[in-house]
């Protein structure tokens, strides 16, 4: 696929740092916006509501703090008391029924990591059977497109448009099933063409499009939608802010038993390759000393890099 | 202040991470929000536009990378063709304006950080005088309504309910002017009350009610609007998050020279207080060993705490 005009995610830095500029709350915003949209493959809608109901819950929070106070926390906060009134229902009709609010959930949206399974039970294939069924083609060619899968590829039937796309819709209505009435998103089109988009996308379908036929088929290419080296690091790295964010947490309240550090250093080049092996053995080695099975549990995060923006 | 119905922190995190569950990113934005609003001071409604500007940014970013195409760009975030065009438009327009987006910066809204330095130079005080200037008022009752004040307070005048309404209006005013057209905000009844409210929950403002007065006065109690303690750290902490997000994207781009890690293990609370010193000295240690004056700038960032939600 060409791409002339793409730009180097470098320059694309750049643009964005222009606009956003040092305020790191609005840099944590946009990583996670890109880290589970771009990467994770998670709706603008999913992402705006995830963070409405962050908001929300901040609010309820600080209601709870105040002694359940209305008024002061609409102060607080410059939302109007009966919008207060009417988020602290919400939450709390929530809590009380045991709803979940989460909605970046699971890394992936449902209706993408369930689609190898489905499909494999949907339209399982024979070890010896072919994974061509469409009419009017020879042995010899559902052979030829057979052999132009990756080698990877799981024994799933191949499938025309129809159905896999009643396919992506029968995958909607069960990723539905699970979600509080309140949440639910009815079918589109316009949904239907992103899902479909995301599955090719990421190489977990592959269609196929073979001059003996007149039509698009579509294969299952891997057994799970696995986000593969750059994307499956995007996915360690939201655990890992979140997990640095929580102990960070309990630093800001002044618990006992946290620590936490920023090291500024400057270093000649030659030796940071040998330093950050240094570092990483110097670390493990440390947490082995302390370890004592059955101990209390203890979680250690670090990261070093390239010091921007001084 | 008695708060009866106030809950304590602990509760209060059981409750959200019953609706929260194990999702790090719906963490991310909680903790997020809660950093930003709660103890930043920033509106629900400003914390609400970083969103949305964030996810406008990060589907502009996918626009560049997918050479321009609109249509690709729409199906990878599930909105319509329209929409990402009028987005990218408004990104395009900032970008080339050199208009910033930023929305949460500066840690704190400017019209409570600059209101010390503004009530000072509209309302000096000498350091003869009385901060009380209210008609009325013995020399004697003067002193008392001074008195009252805490030792550190700027010598400012005191002022009246009108006089310290106009004065946050003022501020407000300038506030704006330093905004785009398109993110000014009109002046209102309630965003005085969320202004003044935070000023005076804050400590940078303290209510005098003297028996002396039949109405309420007004005293700048702090030279600035400075966060103390639990707040200090809480901007240190969403400081920490930004760099450590940052130093991650790299380590997802597999840029050379960035090393990130995680350890876990158990440890014997008697030791932990010992293990924890100890990591501290080693990372000052490692990090001076191959510091080098002018050399290439490097950060190191590390947090150690109790590990949840095994």
């Amino acid at each position: 696929m060409s791409q002339p005009s793409q730009l180097p995610p470098d320059q694309i830095r750049q643009i964005l740092a222009q606009v956003v500029e040092n305020s790191p709350a609005d840099w944590i915003l946009l990583y996670l916006a890109m880290g589970t949209m771009k990467m994770g493959g998670h709706r603008y809608g999913a992402f705006l509501d995830a963070a409405t109901t962050a908001a929300k819950l901040a609010i309820y929070s600080s209601f709870l703090e105040c002694g359940q106070n209305i008024r002061k926390t609409g102060f607080l906060y410059h939302v109007e008391p009966k919008r207060v009134k009417a988020i602290v229902q919400e939450i709390q009709t929530a809590v009380a029924e045991g709803q979940s609010l989460k909605v970046l959930n699971s890394k992936e949206p449902y209706y993408l990591i369930a689609l190898p399974f489905l499909w494999q039970e949907e339209f399982p294939c024979g070890a010896q059977e072919s994974r061509v069924r469409q009419p009017g083609l020879t042995p010899g060619e559902r052979k030829a497109i057979e052999d132009s899968l990756p080698p990877g590829a799981p024994k799933a039937r191949i499938l025309d448009q129809v159905a896999f796309h009643e396919l992506i819709e029968k995958l909607h209505d069960l990723s539905q099933k699970e979600l509080p009435a309140a949440q639910r998103m009815p079918f589109s089109d316009a949904l239907m063409m992103h899902i479909k988009f995301r599955l090719l996308h990421s190489g977990t379908v592959l269609q196929v499009d073979s001059p003996l036929v007149d039509i698009p088929l579509y294969a299952l290419a891997s057994e799970s939608y696995a986000p593969k080296d750059e994307r499956e690091r995007a996915f360690a790295m939201i655990d890992d802010v979140a997990r640095y964010f929580s102990i960070l947490q309990a630093w800001v309240r002044s618990e006992e038993g946290v620590l936490r550090g920023v090291e500024v250093f400057d270093i000649n080049l030659d030796h940071r390759q040998e330093a950050l092996q240094e570092l990483d053995v110097l670390l493990r080695t440390w947490a082995d000393k302390y370890h004592q099975e059955g101990g209390y549990p203890m979680v250690l995060q670090f990261a070093a890099g390239t010091r921007e923006g001084d």
